[in-house]
């Protein structure tokens, strides 16, 4: 409505404003090992001003805690409440269902997120099969067991479904081909809990505590990250770190509400 | 041609004639370990009156010796050379191509089948991965090793796509899946060699040295033996044994050329 006092009204200001940020982890605040210049400065700016965040990543190879232990080897203290990974968003779909036997196949200390809740079976009857990125967990036999699984009756539950990833010798495989080989067997469709998942980003929006319009997601990936969070009504920010390259950026394709360096910058756009 | 005298021109005769058959295994001359009834004197009624046949499987975890040790120990005594399977054709293919470097991903003796050609290499660069139906031969470390070899510039090829079998202990994935896998991680496409490909029965039919006109194909999959011998121009019996179903026969589905309740019935057709 148009103010006679030339007031902008302050619910207005506030709507406007980016309250509240989502964060991938993962080519954001380090790859590999290494944290990005300027992501330590940045996390602390977060604190200091009181600016919520939460990070959301699609990693499936590590549990929170583990998560939590290697930010802080890198200089960020962080609970590890702040995280939020699949695995957390599985949990939260298998309490929504009220349904919680499941079989998990994953790799690394994943199970621990799942310590909570459920029973896990990998043979008998359950209500989900749960796969995210397993690594060697995958054999002939594991699969084979969790098709048998799916054909009694069991739900797919997918934490991510990538294609591969760079491992530190070349190319791996990531969830994605194995989720795909059981869609085909059984002729199911996987639930993806990850991102792009609309679940996943109101799960952090619920714990954050802030309206969709409040928040920002900062990530490297122009599908997952902001495709996902734009689709789902959050400003995307992305970053020209990590696996970003410009062809992300096509015309005719997905334009993030901005792009910046590197996270090292949010404090100008905040 | 109109005839004024009536008759039925000699090689019009001979092209509506069988003259000779392509025969499905699993589901046609046995079940299991068990022979199908009167399956034996049927093979035997082909030999005494001279009608060529060949026998066209999608079987990939026994060579083609194995087949045949398999048929002569439940009385069928058939040159192993009258026994096509997957392997055979995706030779063909290599022979074509003039490509011969494979990695060869399947389980069993089936390797057997490919020590004329080329080298097998589970690492290198190749110009084919070829997956078979691999049971425990599936591992994430070997379908990482296949990923990569596609990245690298290697085809896949499918000896089959099958999505399950019925094994001793329950269902079991196929091929299929993890064809599926690789195509998805790869976004490359896979050539199946086996039925339905018609490469496969093309290649059957020179062996038997008749036109396809001449021939029919005996099987109990309304897909992959009938629909896919029907597309290319061969004439298609179903049998009502082996993994056969009422339902397979729906209105608007495939009509094979006959139905039979077995291959014992095929003396009174030919």
């Amino acid at each position: 409505m148009w103010d006679p006092d030339g007031k902008i009204p302050e619910r207005m200001g506030t709507l406007m404003c980016v309250k509240g940020l989502l964060i991938d982890l993962d080519g954001v605040i380090y790859v590999g090992d290494t944290p990005i210049d300027g992501a330590r400065n940045a996390i602390a700016f977060l604190v200091q001003n009181d600016i919520p965040f939460r990070f959301l990543s699609n990693t499936t190879r590590k549990s929170r805690r583990t998560i939590a232990g290697k930010l802080a080897a890198m200089g960020f203290e962080i609970p590890e409440e702040h995280i939020f990974t699949p695995p957390l968003a599985a949990i939260a779909h298998m309490r929504k269902t009220g349904r919680n036997r499941y079989h998990l196949l994953t790799t690394g200390d994943v199970d621990q997120d799942f310590n909570d809740i459920g029973l896990n079976d990998g043979t008998g009857l359950v209500d989900y099969v749960i796969l995210g990125d397993a690594g060697d967990a995958v054999t002939y036999n594991s699969l084979n067991r969790a098709f048998r699984q799916l054909m009694g009756g069991a739900e797919l539950i997918a934490l991510e479904r990538d294609r591969y990833w760079l491992s530190g010798d070349g190319l791996a495989l990531s969830a994605g081909p194995f989720v795909t080989a059981l869609e085909f067997a059984t002729g199911k469709k996987a639930t993806v809990v990850g991102k792009p998942s609309r679940a996943f980003f109101e799960l952090a929006l619920q714990e954050i505590g802030l309206h969709r319009d409040q928040v920002a997601m900062i990530g490297d990936d122009i599908v997952t990250d902001i495709e996902g969070a734009q689709a789902a009504g959050i400003r995307g920010i992305l970053v020209r770190t990590g696996k970003f390259r410009e062809q992300d950026l096509t015309p005719g394709g997905i334009i993030p509400w901005k792009t910046i360096d590197s996270i090292a910058g949010i404090k100008e756009i905040l």
